[in-house]
């Protein structure tokens, strides 16, 4: 069994901490490791180091391999530009059927929080047993607690399997980013998960199916697989990119194919989208604040406080995102860290480039 | 012409600002001259560099010589511990009264915000003159912008001069922080000022008014005097300090004197006492926010913004006062200030000693 984690964000919901040269998966903002290598080490027990893929660009790569030091480099794979999921997860699938034809990958973003790591790797495990009767594609669903309208929707039909603890269904339609309203009827209707975004499948089927839908990106991928392992790769590998149309595995392949099984995972899942997110993750005082680092509070409540240095005093304030960083500080109305990238794109407009 | 400037202030109220060794006056909150170097400035066309003595303790002398080298370092008097005003105006007097017997001085906080210096000038002089006209005591009292109950009340009586531009009254009494509904009767009657803390009066009158209402302290300036310019000064100062009670000259003198005037200055005037204080007197754009530092707000008003380093970023806030400093952040309701010292009060009890 391999894994690839693709590490392609950029993360910038999290400015102030996240900046281009570090996103989202290489900061320590859930705890003491940073995301990735919570991500990575959350599927040890299942998948060697040698057998982890790591997607990534250019220029998360080297702080890649100082904060994975037990991944070997021919593991960390370079897009020379992204191209959305569909590219990557081909490009990985090829390197995985080179050394191991008929491998099962498990697909896996680098920035999500999991809670329930036993459940979490129970759920991969039982999906890959499924990846191997056949040619499925196999999902792994979230039991929705609201209806959010920035996931993708799951819907399940016939019991595919079921070994006491895990059911594995059919999916009969796949449904990205609904209204609220059609959301809030999935949820009453029922029989509907989250798209997680984490995937398993053969290396062999995904390329398949890569040729049955995105026959443009199979040709790429063809051109690119000749040239694996030689010294004309990289140089293959960029000019087949620069010419490959960015598209989701989701639109470009899942939506569309038949033979696609999905496992309801029960266990705690965050995509931690944003700060507010990470406030609702966190673990609260009895006051409701979320701390890291030194704080004072004076009749403040509900608020996220970030510091990466300094000690924040708050006085008679709730409800709002701290975040502090050595350079810049954030302070953001709680339920409005959406607009946190307007903070981005408005350094980006007034080329306050130190800042991005 | 003396000037006798009040340097002993700590100024907590503006944490994280100011510190135990910083106070407010020896910062530069309201631009880019420090508040005491605005104090001496302002009052520099009526008063040379030699004939101003600012009273302060130990521990920022040093600051002060550094901000105010025109001033002669006998002119910075040391008070071993702070005694309120009457022992540090005392101790002032006996100074001026060894070089210009009979000299008039002007005692000033080192701390007030004044808008229009010009007028202010104006009514010092008018202060001093009739300061000269037998052995008044005259106080220069401010226009009441509203009820405000932390403030001194001045009555005044009948005119006592009229110099066409400048009133100057005699005061009929002076009621120290009244009750809400007093100080409502009070601007609904007219004829009241706040008392701004400024005095105008000869060396020899205010000894000569210490002697009939504080004959403690008037035994403990005689003992000064006699060591003034010996090698015991240092020695004698220290141990009559220590066995003075705090009083201020308002209480100990202003409130019992008969012979009082009053001018009611008709310039702006702040007492700076919080950041709400700052936020209410600085420039504010077009979102209400007064901004010091490099800021983004997205939907953000009403604020302060008061960085000595970091981008500050908003989103969705507003009335929030943001002062941040090399090593603490502090974000406070706007109307809250008044807290802060809570935070001082929680730091000195939690020992962080560093942030005081």
């Amino acid at each position: 069994m391999f894994a690839v984690i693709m590490a392609g964000g950029k993360g910038a919901r999290f400015w102030p901490r996240s900046r281009e040269r570090m996103p989202k998966h290489l900061l320590d903002i859930l705890g003491e490791r940073t995301i990735i290598r919570e991500t990575v080490d959350r599927i040890r027990p299942l998948v060697p180091a040698e057998q982890t893929l790591i997607v990534t660009g250019r220029s998360h790569a080297a702080e890649l391999i100082r904060q994975l030091p037990e991944i070997p480099p021919e593991n960390i794979l370079i897009e020379p530009v992204g191209r959305n999921t569909a590219p990557c997860i081909g490009l990985a699938a090829l390197h995985i059927l080179r050394r191991v034809p008929d491998a099962v990958m498990l697909v896996l973003p680098s920035d999500h929080r999991i809670g329930d790591e036993a459940t979490y790797r129970k759920v991969l495990q039982a999906a890959a047993g499924a990846a191997l009767q056949g040619d499925p594609l196999v999902t792994i669903g979230i039991r929705p607690t609201g209806p959010e309208t920035g996931y993708g929707y799951i819907e399940q039909g016939d019991l595919f399997s079921d070994n006491g603890s895990d059911q594995i269904y059919r999916v009969r339609s796949m449904r990205e980013k609904p209204p609220q309203e059609q959301a809030e009827r999935f949820l009453a209707q029922g029989g509907f998960s989250w798209n997680s975004g984490m995937f398993v499948w053969k290396a062999s089927t995904i390329i398949k199916a890569i040729g049955q839908f995105l026959p443009d990106l199979q040709q790429g991928l063809i051109e690119i697989r000749e040239a694996l392992g030689t010294d004309r790769e990289e140089e293959v590998v960029g000019s087949i990119y620069a010419g490959l149309k960015s598209v989701s595995i989701d639109y470009g392949v899942m939506e569309k194919a038949k033979d696609v099984l999905v496992i309801p995972g029960a266990f705690d899942w965050s995509d931690l989208g944003s700060w507010d997110a990470l406030w609702e993750v966190s673990k609260k005082d009895e006051n409701g604040n979320a701390v890291r680092g030194e704080f004072i509070g004076i009749d403040a409540a509900d608020s996220l406080i970030h510091s990466t240095g300094k000690l924040v005093a708050l006085v008679g304030v709730k409800d709002l995102l701290v975040v502090e960083t050595k350079d810049a500080l954030l302070i953001c109305r709680r339920g409005r860290s959406q607009d946190v990238r307007k903070i981005v794109e408005t350094l980006e407009k007034s080329g306050l480039t130190s800042y991005l």
